[in-house]
């Protein structure tokens, strides 16, 4: 893990560039003299790593006592784009807008979503091992965000202890049913009328994970409504399974 | 509003028993030199209102600064019972356990909670008239627990601020209809595997309401399963509303 530039914000926190590889991102550390939790913010869409609303939450999960760490997964942030994805993730999006019929849009997901969570899951261990490796990180380790490579995470890695997973509407196959394996504690967050993650399907998937502290927090509004307050409680969360 | 008792509990919180014309309560207030706003919490199911998981939730919003009132609904706690509603009450609990058609709950259903909610809305806002009128409490309002006479209230009283509703799987038709015209911010608490209310019955609850701001929390476990910080979470939401 090689550090490419550090600035210290108003609120105290570090925020440090990293590159592992090929992989880049960033981690977000409060100033403290004891070791900290780690939270692993991971996310999908064709988004930035340094997304305003993305980041805004790192730093209030950073600055509440947790190193926070995000990576751009394949295709994503300052990552080469991939033009096969691009063409992939409009047409899903087209599909979806159009109320293709489900078999259509199923397809499309599988074979654009499916394999991109098969490249970024294992990213994210080889990331998990170097944060830790750092000094003045010691863990437990909580996850938050994209939802299919949280399942993916928290049903292989044990070293996972609590995760937050957003939308889930849309996940893989593969990633649906891994959902039976997942017991560690869940705070599962879904916008009520998000227009792209059917409502039913993400309450069917909250439904099939197997732990038995998970909680679905629901809010009205579209995909990028979801009210600040929900920030607070996610922190609350983790500071019950990681502090 | 008569008190007929009182005693300064440990945290500092003042419960005082009273009655009102037939109906029986409890206020519980804080130390306060400024007025207090108001919960109003309700519940049935034929429990007493010194039920120790009830008079604990009071108690903690009551020590976090607001005055909080409960009430025993018509034939529950206090009052007389009424061998019909023990009856019917019964019934329900064994059609619901038997699985029995839906259309043979509904019937249940219709014929004693609807009256029950008929007769409960209107002492809410009898006592509510009283509760407004003592030195030291000055709203505004909130409403926490029996779904239907929550929706009854929210959707008639404007003195009713923000609303917590628990449960919701069995409501009667009257208040599913008027869930149309409930408009003050809402936290919809549920228990996912509630045994005697149906979740999809729930969540179409839910779905119905008109807030803009509403907030559905479910939580893995039966009906009297739902964890503490949940009532965490409900102070934080009062606090959002009516502070």
């Amino acid at each position: 893990m090689r550090f490419t530039s550090e600035q210290r914000l108003d609120d105290g926190v570090l925020a440090r560039e990293f590159t592992l590889g090929e992989i880049p991102g960033t981690l977000w550390t409060p100033e403290s003299a004891a070791p900290l939790p780690l939270i692993l913010t991971a996310h999908n869409g064709g988004l930035h790593r340094r997304e305003p609303r993305l980041v805004a939450r790192a730093r209030y999960c950073a600055a509440h006592g947790y190193a926070v760490a995000a990576i751009d997964a394949p295709g994503h942030g300052d990552r080469p784009r991939c033009a096969a994805d691009d063409r992939s993730r409009a047409e899903l999006r087209r599909a979806m807008g159009e109320g293709r019929p489900a078999a259509e849009t199923e397809e499309i997901l599988e074979s654009f979503i499916g394999p991109l969570v098969d490249r970024a899951a294992p990213e994210w261990r080889t990331v998990l091992d170097a944060l830790l490796a750092l000094p003045g990180i010691a863990g437990p380790v909580g996850y938050s965000g994209w939802t299919a490579v949280g399942i993916e995470l928290a049903a292989t890695e044990p070293r996972i202890a609590a995760a937050g997973f957003f939308a889930g509407g849309y996940v893989p196959r593969a990633q649906r049913e891994r959902a039976r394996q997942v017991g560690v504690p869940l705070l599962f967050l879904l916008q009520w009328d998000d227009e792209g993650n059917p409502r039913g399907r993400a309450l069917d998937l909250f439904d099939a994970f197997a732990s038995t502290e998970k909680t679905l927090h629901a809010n009205t509004g579209g995909h990028t409504g979801t009210p600040w307050f929900e920030v607070e409680d996610g922190d609350r969360f983790f500071a019950r399974h990681l502090t």
